[in-house]
């Protein structure tokens, strides 16, 4: 059992074995909320070598969810690698045989890096609701903190999916020298009032649970676990799509029976049993104002709002190479989203590429090895490597 | 200003002013789980004049949160119509200077037909979570019994969205000599995957609530306001569509301001502001043992279980004529749903009328004034009442 473990995490595509780092910056970071975070960490991963002239670099953005995490295993018993070791890997569309990648966890996370769940300095207490709010450009300049960290000058590319994708189009228009591809995977321009009523929904579900404590809850020595596990459930729900849950779960039975006169006890469903599941996983995982933080600046994020509420004028301020990419069931990040980036991006005279891929997945989609979108990203980046043995 | 109200309520189109009734039934109710109620009231209301040979009878089957008041208004200070207004009354599709209109609140309901909330008379005390568990055929037996109440052999036509339609489906079914017509608005023959998942979220919120109290919270003189608010967001934002919330909230702002470095205090979207006051509204207005039942009997509900899943073979056993109609927009009731019943009535040789509607107000559709929705709808009842004249 061990060497078959040990088997997968040497295999081919696999990053192996890897360790979490952790950098501390002392000087404080400015936030766009106008306050400064005094000092902070931030806990990352690396797969694959950075080259003599650094050219090689790739940023991984992650998502509401997410963190450094990205590929290969934490030990050899670990039975679960990165959440996205799909894609990053040896042969694998981010190629570690070429790439130097860098996954960090964003501030605000609770993987880590500073945020809520961290003590603050000033009180000696859990930053808890204190925490400053974050946009999404604070991670695009906390990232830049790590990029001058390696002294990197430039990207080979930033990659991220879903927020991952939203800080990725933020670095091309904030740093546009900084970056000469910019991978974006169903993601969106801004949050439709349908995305942002289910974030709402999730934080409310958070805010009302009596242990939530005004998100003072580790002060009172306990966790909204009933609103962070229904808040899970929600978005689990909405990042599937209505034909992937059919194929998976279908009407099938977990418990009981709905014959007419049958008593076996309550009946549950199979998808209701694999949600409560999630959900209760979840709600120990993961920080509550972590959450709240993340879904806020979800719903905050608008990239053409400084630009007169013009896509096209705020594109014209990148001038890197974009890949977009969408999936076909994904109804809360749908294709349309992505292909109104397209077309700015096309009105603005910026390369771009673009794949919608066939997929019942939902929004998870981007995580799973599809075929296509496997081979329609390695052929990207196919591209940015060549580039980089180039330059 | 009473005298425009007074001129609303009387204007035609409107049914007026309406009072609800209630019949007692002293005679025990056996359920499909096995159990008997022992006595129940149901709380109804008519419209339109019963003629004499009883032919030009309608019976409505409510949703979710339906209930007897589908149509006019309850007094003169009335400034809401019943809940659907749109379609019953004079010249409007279900035409009550035509037909004889029963709405009835359905047993385990909670606006005044027996339920969770009612006293159980065996110990004094509510029922709460003792109520029987309710299938959608226990509401046709108990619908049948008003049948009878009122000396009606045969409806004209039974009516229904969503739920509601799921009933008048079983009707169909289970007492086909008993209806001419069979009209099925937004509906399914079997819920998804997806739809229980939301169904069971919104369970856990309430179930989750400590106000809950396992179901016995009126002995504890308190409501699971927050989790039936939640759960009312969560089918709030389902029933309507993507497309429909961008034009009714977009990413206007209630409060607060997401222009960088200013700080109007926290950022509220419309759409966040609007969801709240719907679930804070409901939490009071809904018991939520009723919430409980009514999502489970739609859960439960599949059309063709007790038929070897075979709709076909369910259908055969229909001898009336079918009217379906879906929505573009609605996702969680959508027209591939409503087309599997056309097709399977249509193998089944039952006579079906099917119309597809372009609308963008999700599931809610059924319930707006839709002009082509209310020209279809009018057309198929306006054979209906012709049929009623040759008979």
């Amino acid at each position: 059992m061990s060497d078959t473990q040990s088997d997968k995490h040497t295999t081919a595509g696999s990053v192996g074995i890897v360790s979490p780092q952790t950098v501390h910056f002392d000087q404080p970071l400015m936030l766009s909320c106008g306050r400064a975070l005094p000092e902070h960490d931030i806990v990352y991963e690396t797969y694959g070598t950075l080259n003599a002239d650094k050219s090689n670099a790739i940023l991984i953005c992650h998502a509401l969810s997410g963190h450094h995490h990205a590929a290969g295993y934490h030990s050899e018993d670990d039975r679960k690698p990165g959440w996205w070791d799909n894609c990053i890997g040896p042969g694998k569309p981010i190629d570690t045989n070429h790439f130097f990648v860098l996954s960090i966890n964003n501030i605000g996370g609770c993987h880590g890096s500073t945020g809520p769940a961290s003590i603050n300095p000033e009180t000696g207490k859990p930053w808890g609701p204190d925490f400053p709010t974050l946009r999404c450009r604070d991670w695009v300049e906390s990232q830049r903190l790590m990029m001058l960290h390696f002294g990197i000058s430039q990207w080979a590319a930033i990659v991220g999916g879903s927020l991952g994708g939203m800080q990725a189009m933020r670095w091309a228009l904030e740093h546009p020298d900084e970056l000469r591809h910019c991978v974006v995977i169903a993601s969106a321009m801004k949050l439709s009032a349908q995305n942002i009523a289910f974030n709402e929904i999730a934080r409310a579900a958070i805010t009302s649970d009596p242990d939530f404590h005004g998100g003072r809850f580790l002060e009172h020595g306990t966790l909204p676990r009933q609103g962070l596990s229904l808040a899970r459930m929600i978005g689990h729900v909405t990042y599937l799509s209505d034909d992937g849950m059919k194929e998976k779960f279908g009407r099938d039975l977990k418990a009981g029976s709905l014959l007419m006169g049958a008593d076996d006890g309550p009946v549950e469903f199979q998808v209701e049993s694999y949600l409560r599941y999630q959900g209760e996983t979840f709600s120990t995982a993961f920080d509550a104002n972590t959450y709240l933080l993340m879904t806020k600046a979800l719903d905050y994020y608008d990239l053409a709002r400084e630009y007169g509420d013009d896509p096209i004028a705020a594109f014209r301020h990148a001038t890197c190479s974009f890949m977009v990419m969408s999936f076909t069931s994904d109804w809360r990040f749908a294709p349309p989203r992505s292909r109104e980036i397209v077309d700015a991006l096309v009105a603005a005279n910026r390369p771009v590429s673009y794949a919608e891929i066939e997929a019942n997945h939902g929004h998870d989609a981007f995580l799973m090895p599809i075929p296509r979108y496997l081979d329609v990203f390695s052929a990207y980046m196919q591209r940015v490597k060549e580039e980089c043995h180039a330059s």
